[in-house]
């Protein structure tokens, strides 16, 4: 853990999927749902998960910053897409069309992580609080209301037009809130997040969520990109910021 | 006041500026607070109030839309011209660049009408809210901040590329809710601002600010423009909103 810089953070910008919500928990149950419905107890759920996560990871990379909304695609367009590759990919067809946009919006309706609810408050005192994910506003506003976090605003890749990793998703997000890189911090679970961020002036606080990707994670389980801060939750990170700045304080 | 339709509306989208925030007590104080350390207390400073707004609206025109975020010229940026303006046209030279900054970033930290904190709250517990102003994001969570409002994002402008009364301000912005127009309700104490967004669809609620432009306004005092609601607060939009669609709801 490096030093921590003399001036406490302005923003706190949280990637969601993973640090704030467990997805994974939620997919999991949707898919074990559907299946049983159908018949189908004999996919492995969890595998079916990581796949899905997977795929739309590796789809990223054809979706390039747009230079205006026109041609954007939102988090559900992506995810959709490659669940259709996955089911493709598992043999498993002939799914009514309306379940398998209830599955879809699993990723709209996720729960978050016990602490975030009131983590999230205690660091809204002292912080601009915002999402920095690749969901979408509407996806967002969704998944706030559903799990009762309160942000100042979202930001991410719909500000940007641009998806992470892509830096202008974090650039622009940052610029929204009238602030430079440095004055922000990135909260992520993932270390690959915080080493982009970093790159771009951001400072990071890395959570560990050692169940992310599911019991027998191996990754994301210490801090491998040099972060500001390593939490195990998000009260456990305000308790070490305020230790760091000082008590709360709304900043100027 | 028209029939309200049948469907409680799943999206307020708020004006801000008159309707949430005073702006205009806001500005005169500091226009007087100012006035008095330059030796200027003979300056009206409730006309410079209202040149002010006056010259920020003639100003709008000049701000076509935009295909992308380059060129974009925030509201802080469209104030300070207009201030510009005003103080030359005032005979108002020398006043120091710091303090011209603190003048105009009053806009930033306008309070809100004492109903709005706790009116909104109360709204926002079966409706999605978010600001639908020409203020950009920073702006709007300062505001948001330093007058305890929570909303659950912030669109208008910024989100657009485009200034109201551009059909793009709202339209843009209700889609980035995921919602189609009739699904939104504009909140607005300008009868103009309610004309603009029925012409496009969304429905209208008035709420009289029978103070928005001082002591002997003489408009925006009844409904001109057949607003679905006319309120004289934030509680009596709500109540009127629980009578007409029943009681309060989460939407779907």
């Amino acid at each position: 853990m490096t030093a921590a810089p003399s001036a406490r953070p302005k923003a706190l910008l949280f990637d969601v999927y993973g640090t704030c919500v467990d997805w994974r928990t939620a997919i999991v149950a949707a898919g074990r749902a559907l299946g049983h419905e159908l018949g189908r107890d004999d996919v492995d759920w969890e595998a079916f998960a990581d796949l899905w996560r997977a795929k739309y990871v590796e789809g990223l990379a054809a979706n390039p910053r747009r230079e205006r909304h026109s041609g954007w695609r939102t988090l559900d367009v992506l995810h959709r897409e490659a669940l259709d590759e996955v089911l493709s990919d598992l043999g498993l067809d002939g799914i009514p069309a309306t379940r398998l946009t209830e599955l879809n919006d699993t990723w709209r309706r996720a729960d978050p992580w016990p602490d975030v609810p009131s983590g999230l408050a205690r660091l809204r005192e002292s912080h601009v609080v915002a999402p920095l994910s690749n969901g979408h506003i509407a996806l967002q506003v969704e998944l706030a209301r559903h799990g009762g976090l309160t942000w100042d605003a979202i930001v991410g890749a719909e500000i940007a037009w641009a998806y992470k990793p892509q830096p202008e998703a974090f650039l622009r997000s940052v610029e929204a809130l009238g602030l430079l890189p440095a004055e922000a911090m990135l909260v992520t679970a993932h270390n690959v997040d915080g080493r982009n961020a970093r790159r771009l002036g951001l400072r990071t606080a890395l959570v560990i969520r050692s169940t992310q990707f599911g019991p027998g994670q191996t990754t994301d389980l210490e801090d491998e990109h040099g972060a500001d801060f390593v939490a195990h939750d998000l009260h456990d990170l305000d308790t070490q910021l305020c230790r760091a700045y000082g008590e709360r304080a709304i900043p100027a």
